[in-house]
């Protein structure tokens, strides 16, 4: 009855951005600004520290919905990048599905904006498709509390794992002696705490 | 052991709005009145934009409950208006079933007030008759967020799908090409963070 | 997969009220104390209205945990009151045990203060031995938010259902031809809005 | 040393509309989007029911800072409308000072986006020449709240006083007999719950 | 520059209630209805109990607003109840005014619905007239807690002093000695959380 | 208009802890119990610390108010303790006043429970005899924020200055250099993630 | 469907504390540092008072994670203690593992900094292996309540029960009369309000 | 009575950073990490932007405390910079007084950590030397809301201005014209909702 402990692979996970375009982002308020942005930016150092392959896309970009955040298209120049012309649900796009399955990975980390929508509806059919499928959900934002309540519960009942971009990082990695520096850095660069523990630590050394 | 995705079909759902009624109204507090306000007239917005079958039902409306939203018996004139002579869970009432049924719709998007119990109840007896059943959380209202989580606790382990009046809107067009007018307007008149942006954007336009 | 909608029949409930005494009250930080007052009093008056068979349990009334609240006594002159000698699980009492079977009922409504403790721990003993198991969330009181939603977390995957006293009063009821004025009383007695529905609603009749 | 009661009086006031822009509008986080456009549309009813002179102004409407609400500016059409080409501080502005001046009006509510700079600056400039300056702190808006309560108690100290879109027009009608339907109107279009208390009271008639 | 410490005094308050009426008290958002509830039944318990002169006064009771609270009008059956006809300050009806006067007090408490008008109004113009204004802020409510910011804040500028009811009964009473009995009686009726310190105190003496 | 800058001055400073009883701890909600009971007692670590002059006083011990918490007794065990047999400002019992101006003092620092009674009446009579009062703020506690709020605002019109114990302890140091352990033992013991930090400093000294 | 209940057994139950470090708790922003603080160390009293087998665990104590906080270190002076060199997850080191499973207990309490990471890895694997596990949740902590709700999903989807110290200690020691003074001085020392209680009863004694 | 306009005057300010430590940091609990960092490095390009003289001074940086963040030392190269051996109050520093006088300027933005102390002591004694004070109140942190209310309330009565690095950053710009690009990049590297207006902007434009 209890899920089984599935856990992050670095060797058999892939990265999808959806819609983290500037107008969207205006929606979204159950994170604070400063926090989200921080948070987004994480994500996408992350996927370039663990070399995982990432899928960019977005919708109407020409339109209110705005340009897709300019720090993401430059942190993966070579990614697809899948401009849908009207699909909501990414997944309904071709495109978008056939470079997913291009990486052969059997595990995605999805973030976007917004939750119920842009993150919720491929989540639900990449699980119906077989995946393991885990929710950066510190990446993704939404209107407000109550709606992406909402999401995490429907995804949740249909097998997404629910994690922070920390909590994933951290999986990934699995042993600090893998890379003591290239993890601390991603640390110090996104967690204000961390980062003065850091300065801290290395003043008082000797 | 997760649940499958099922996805909201616009050939296969009804509305059906639960007790909105004036006195009734003056009891939720999980929602600030604006907002709630909003959520309940995008969701009837909505309901008529996909042309949607959709069942109003009343309990008490003679009494301190209140009358129905005016704005919500203008917006469904030829709808089935079933006011309840006292059965508390709607499904309790013949006609009411009588008039869902009619539809010939398998999905049910359902919203009221108070949540755990015009919302729940209905929503408990549908799912226990097999339906698939989609509650509108956010123009759903009760006294308070504890009393919300309870319900939704409840309703949630019995099957229903948590989802709210934008989530429901994405899942229903598919695909905004099929009518980006429509789907805009919609937007934009009940949320103001896209107005905004869909202002700003056609201002910029040369 | 989901849980079939087990309804409340108030020919099949026996209300249970565990240690709700006067020293316990003062840990109770989750919700205010004048509306957990008013909501352990409309539990009580709830169970009268409905002529459910009643049980009460202390522990320790002696000791810092103090009387049980008077009001309570007071309710339910006749009804079996167990202080338990030292039991912290009141079902693991067996004169609290077997005054509940001999309610000979299937279905429990719980309340108690603490939730994670006073309430979950005979609340998971009966779902053990097959009961129905309602928990009155808002007639029970904790520490803080966050050990309540660990207590209802672990209560819930185990198959209780959290209701609020109102709910459960809705679901008992099932019709207000019932009888109207009754159920107007305790819902006027402890829902100021609902009062006041009810004030306005009597004064504007000619 | 306690100040005395400046009473607005509809004969001498004059309203103040300062950078409702659609862009600008994306980074008020102190209030929530539905409630924050339902302040600003009754702040501009009632200034229009009021005939109180009106003056609209904006900061750089064709670059970020995004066109002036379309609404404000249907509403108010012969208006003066300052487009600020640069001073943040209306009040350096000539042209705005000159159309403030030429209402002939010592009292003026002011309200804008954000609360801290757009508001506070003409609040103080205006004070420093000795008017009479209410802020209608519900239509204004800002970043979060700690901004806001460090702009209310700099524009506090300096003399304004604070009060609401609701609370100005109570104060400025004095008494609903001078038109019960007029100021009727205005509250059940932007109350909500003022609109169902009278949905049920017109019920309830005979 | 300060404030000189003015206290109540028994022989010298009259208290003002305005404006507690039914369909009124659905406005109040910033304080749970419970609670409000409570405490402005303890405000009238605590008039009655030091014998203080009284004064109610409504606003239209015949329209939306609905009639006063039963059990306030029950509580004051001889106090003079002064159905103001459309004045919205109710300092601006003579009536009122006179009622006030006719108790020749110098000091008031006052409290109401809602309070930047309702409240502030008549606090406001008593100041303007030299008397000694305390607002009972807890048996006072409105719409949120800005709104309620701001109304305390220009109350504040103008000369009243803040408490509450508890506070305002204690400062009043000023020696327990004067009447054990009765001051623990109101405190144990409104504050649950004293009348279980007494219920344990009493039940652990020999 | 400004005040002028009065610095605590740990040769003309006594501290003052009212009414800090068993049972009245129990009505305190405007702060956290495992924080509060560590403000208090910090309060008094600092009182000894810098060996101010030192006066309890409680209010009706034998009743269900408590005794005063054991701590407070051991730690001042040669501190005037007055134990007033009714009145509830302190300042109006002439052993206290008296026990007061024994300390030669001009400064105070009081804390108490609650807030708006036990510590703003002697706050309010010290600073009517010109005496200089600081208000612990965080060693003070009442039943909830709306009322804490007005009860400053009170007593900081009057004069009283707003402070915490570790502003307090602060400002009556100077300069680390008096007493570098010393007031680094206070803080440790008191401020979690002071000790944290100094518990990392100490471990990575070579 | 439901999960059977699986009850402590104070025979079968070992504690696992993994890296509450002084440099990691300044992460903690879920829980006020007072209150984690004391959550710990009640935790650690609670282990040894019914002489649980309790392993400490760390990571990278001599970086910026910091060293163990000494108080844990002291309470269980002959503990295995294991200070992992770079596995992040305690389950992949095998010391741990062996550690834990010397105790040939059958169930966990877990705890650790930060929750989503130290916490849930082990508790994850920990299941998978078959083991029974206990999240004393108000003894873990993580940067913010996102973080903290995404990790009790996924522990709590995969079989872990949630609970705190406090319901942890009620369920291991089943009945008062096996030692009321012991569980009396552990509640006492860690919960502020009980102490007050038992201050007041004792007191009130003849 | 009411305190006139002071406005920022570029030509006449300086700005004073104080004791933004590594260490230090871990007590902020007032704002959120990623808010605050973002606060304080926008106040340092701000300062750098208008050219603003700026101090630094820092408090037993080899202790516990920790190094200034390293950012602020890089962007400052040529700053005075005053580590204090062991004066709290910055002001009784004689070589950090000498560093703010050789500025020559009159009025001080100050911020720093912690805001009831290393914030509000040298606030208090600037205002006390007749300096105009501004307080940046988001780019200083505390422990918790209601020590900076308190500390708030204690230098606004002092004469001190609240502000925020936005607010001092348009009132000391006056004039968009005076550089649009300048301003511009401020707010887009500190504000994302601005940023992202900017980016929907630019790519709207033809």
């Amino acid at each position: 009855m209890n899920r089984p402990y599935v856990r992050l692979d670095r060797d058999d996970v892939a990265v999808l951005l959806v819609d983290h375009q500037a107008g969207l982002l205006s929606l979204v308020r159950d994170i604070d600004p400063d926090k989200f942005r921080n948070n987004v930016l994480a994500l996408a150092d992350m996927a370039r520290y663990f070399r995982l392959p990432t899928i960019l896309t977005t919708s109407f970009e020409s339109g209110p919905n705005g340009p897709i955040v300019p720090e993401l298209r430059e942190q993966f120049p070579d990614a697809p990048f899948i401009a849908r012309p009207g699909q909501i649900n990414a997944w309904d796009n071709p495109d978008f599905v056939a470079a997913v399955k291009a990486t052969g990975k059997g595990q995605f980390l999805i973030a976007g904006v917004v939750t119920e929508v842009c993150v919720a509806f491929p989540v639900l059919s990449a699980l119906a498709e077989g995946y393991e499928v885990f929710v950066v959900a510190d990446a993704s934002g939404t209107f407000n509390a109550m709606t992406r309540d909402a999401a995490w519960a429907r995804m949740e009942a249909a097998g997404a794992q629910l994690m922070t971009w920390f909590g994933a990082a951290c999986e990934l990695h699995r042993d600090w002696r893998n890379d003591v520096d290239g993890l601390g850095a991603l640390l110090s660069n996104h967690i204000p705490d961390y980062r003065n523990l850091i300065t801290s630590h290395t003043a008082s050394r000797p």
